[in-house]
């Protein structure tokens, strides 16, 4: 456990959400079948909430995001959210959409590796959860919907039109963001949506998979990658050399890099401890 | 009419276009066949002051883009503007190179989107016009060049360098940019250029129909969504994420949202105003 | 010769690459080949004032950055560069850093386009070198291999975190920094990576081909187009629109865009001077 661990206990029981921690990996589950994990006010605000918990306490080192039954998460809850927000003044509408955001900024900024485990439908809020995901490990049944338009709403929505132009590019990131249409996994894997597509049915093992190896491996070096990648998107090319620069030269005095020398010359697999 | 709008009267006839506005979707033509819409110095200034008004007035809710002929814009007349410009004094022609890049701007930040009609050739600046666009609806003969090099200017013209990485990625724009060779439609389906392949001869059509649906449908969220893929490609996430909070707490005030919620309950299709 | 040439000569012979400069087309030997041209701290240094000096004296118009022998370039030297860096202090750590990420800017702000001529590997170091190029010219045995998670460290070396994102997109960037999986020529080509997909065993020649062509062409328009495209990543639209503005303005004073027009009126091939 980490110096820096408060004196706040985990929370152990989410209402909105399974969570299991086993060595490293968490694995999240949006259990509303029923729904297909349609979120709610509490679902939204379990996963902002988690997400601080779990960056906090450095237990963690990948994460996998899934979605419990026919779906990945069919997005926010018309009736519990929709209706809800037409009766809100401005500040509790601001005070929601904010927190929406966290959510996603939370999954961007975590000191972990995040792999979302997506099956059948990605849709609204869904979909985003997905994209702000570092990993979409995708089955054929996948397919993500940026559906905000068709409620009437901005298709920039917790943070969508700043991501996905920089993950499939401004053409594909307008059609999608202002029209609301399906992208099947064969589409989505073509314009670079999908990191990983598995055989049908095989999301959550082949993301279970990726986020073991992650775990297991150079952690450290993985959650500084992910840390860069975040953070470069919003520096000047001078300014991300010399971040590189210093991140370097702190990994270059870890355990890990010593280990890989090591193993090396031993002529043997590197035992990584993610320091 | 918006109460915004002011005494000038909307300028009925324009020389260099051919413009149509019906039921708030504008077509702009570009009307020179012969010279396959080569553009010259008052093309430019009326597709600067068309956009211009139509910004103003907000009868606009979606625009086409599209070329009489053969082809949808040659760029620059190489006559008429070259030639011209070669007798010009540094004063002069910043002034020009400001007015193409205003054109661009215009189109990138009008409060509507942009459906660029593409057949047969864009090229030069005929190609950063189709680039701007939100939406770029092309059929099987649309071939598009970056000329620029080739008549030995830079390739990053009214904003080209800035634009064409972020639709198709650096790698491509630099090759794109360098060498203005033409990208034919296959091409520019597969890298990301093309937003909506169309069959041989119908962009014209294939482009009304989007901007008539984008019209006829939540046109302040598109224009919302346009507005937000615009200025989010500028800011970092964490600001990006609040841009979006601010916009989506608007829009639940607005018209449409509340009448998609009463649509879906009631089980009929919205009946969108645009508001 | 340019006027703004120091007294300093030319260094002639480069213990770690070797250098040929032929009418205005540099090339750039990494020549170890014993050691698939994996880098040493000379080597680097090497590459880092060489350019320094090539950007100085404006003789150069084109530069091929090739390996030879049976790779490209397979980054750092684990026994030279891996077991020294075991022993520095963080000054040293830090000192070393930079100059690799002095290597990858010099590439991206050197005045004229840089080749990558890429057959084999192109790992670690080698992969950024070949990223940071303006164009990959690749034969089908070309892989990239950022590996640098794989020795403990971060995928965020030398820029690449920043680079990466704006070539392939972020999910394929992710995924390829995170993991370090080798990318073979298909897929390379597929997300971006690859500019020109040759024949096998053809890429050198293919990208002295095209080194010959923009060193013979507008080539300071050539120049301003790269360092636009450099520049333009790093700022919002309306200051790039301002750039472009001024550069082509700028452009039309030179000489080669009234060659242009005179050769255009003359139905001749224009005589590019590259000013």
């Amino acid at each position: 456990m980490s110096p820096f661990t408060g004196s706040a206990a985990r929370t152990c029981d989410w209402e909105h959400l399974r969570v299991d921690l086993t060595d490293g990996v968490a694995t999240v589950t949006l259990a509303r079948p029923e729904k297909l994990n349609a979120l709610t006010f509490g679902g939204y605000a379990d996963l902002r909430d988690l997400l601080a918990e779990l960056s906090r306490e450095r237990a963690v080192r990948a994460l996998v995001l899934a979605g419990e039954g026919r779906g990945f998460c069919s997005g926010g809850d018309v009736d519990e959210i929709i209706g809800a927000t037409l009766a809100m003044d401005t500040a509790q509408l601001l005070d929601f959409n904010r927190m929406t955001g966290q959510v996603v900024r939370a999954i961007r900024e975590c000191p972990f590796p995040v792999i979302a485990a997506v099956h059948g439908v990605a849709a609204g809020a869904g979909a985003v959860l997905a994209l702000a995901a570092d990993f979409r490990v995708a089955d054929p049944s996948a397919r993500f919907a940026f559906l905000f338009t068709r409620v009437g709403l901005s298709g920039g929505d917790m943070g969508a039109a700043y991501l996905l132009p920089r993950v499939v590019g401004l053409g594909h990131a307008t059609r999608l963001l202002m029209l609301g249409e399906p992208v099947r996994a064969p589409e989505a894997e073509r314009i670079g949506l999908i990191s990983e597509l598995t055989d049908e049915g095989r999301a959550d093992e082949a993301a279970q998979a990726l986020a073991r190896r992650l775990a297991d491996g150079p952690a450290l070096a993985h959650a500084q990658t992910k840390a860069l990648l975040t953070a470069e998107l919003d520096m000047p090319l001078a300014a991300a050399v010399e971040l590189d620069a210093s991140t370097q030269a702190l990994l270059m005095n870890g355990e890990d890099y010593a280990e890989f020398h090591a193993a090396f010359t031993e002529k043997r697999p590197p035992k990584w401890r993610g320091r």
